[in-house]
């Protein structure tokens, strides 16, 4: 089973990485690009089965995300 | 308009970051996770128009993806 998590950060929190690609696409000339928001994407193979869920929602919670600052959503094919 | 960049190191470079996160998992007892990638995911809003496409694949090449190594997929809605 494939299952693909996305991080990114809360909204509020401060988003640098964001920040600098969007000055970088201002002086590039794309003047109306706004709201930049970077995050990571996380796919990998997991074993089927009914807990399959379960068992990505804990790998996020323990590593995958910082949780005080980061929100994810996970799919699963 | 909303764009969503995705990117990914190409098939056989070698995802550092991804075995980082592969060993780590293994580590939490998760042993039957495989194949980890890490990717970027960039999303901003664009001005609406025929050419939004376009201008994002553009910004793709010049900033948000290192061709070399990396390969990207847009989403716009």
């Amino acid at each position: 089973m494939k299952a693909k998590v996305h991080v990114f950060l809360k909204p509020g929190v401060l988003d640098v990485q964001g920040k600098a690609v969007e000055g970088a696409l201002h002086g590039l000339g794309w003047a109306d690009v706004k709201n930049v928001r970077v995050g990571k994407t996380i796919e990998f193979d997991v074993a089927d089965g009914a807990n399959a869920e379960a068992d990505v929602k804990a790998m996020c919670e323990k590593l995958l995300a910082n949780t005080v600052i980061e929100s994810y959503r996970i799919e699963l094919a």
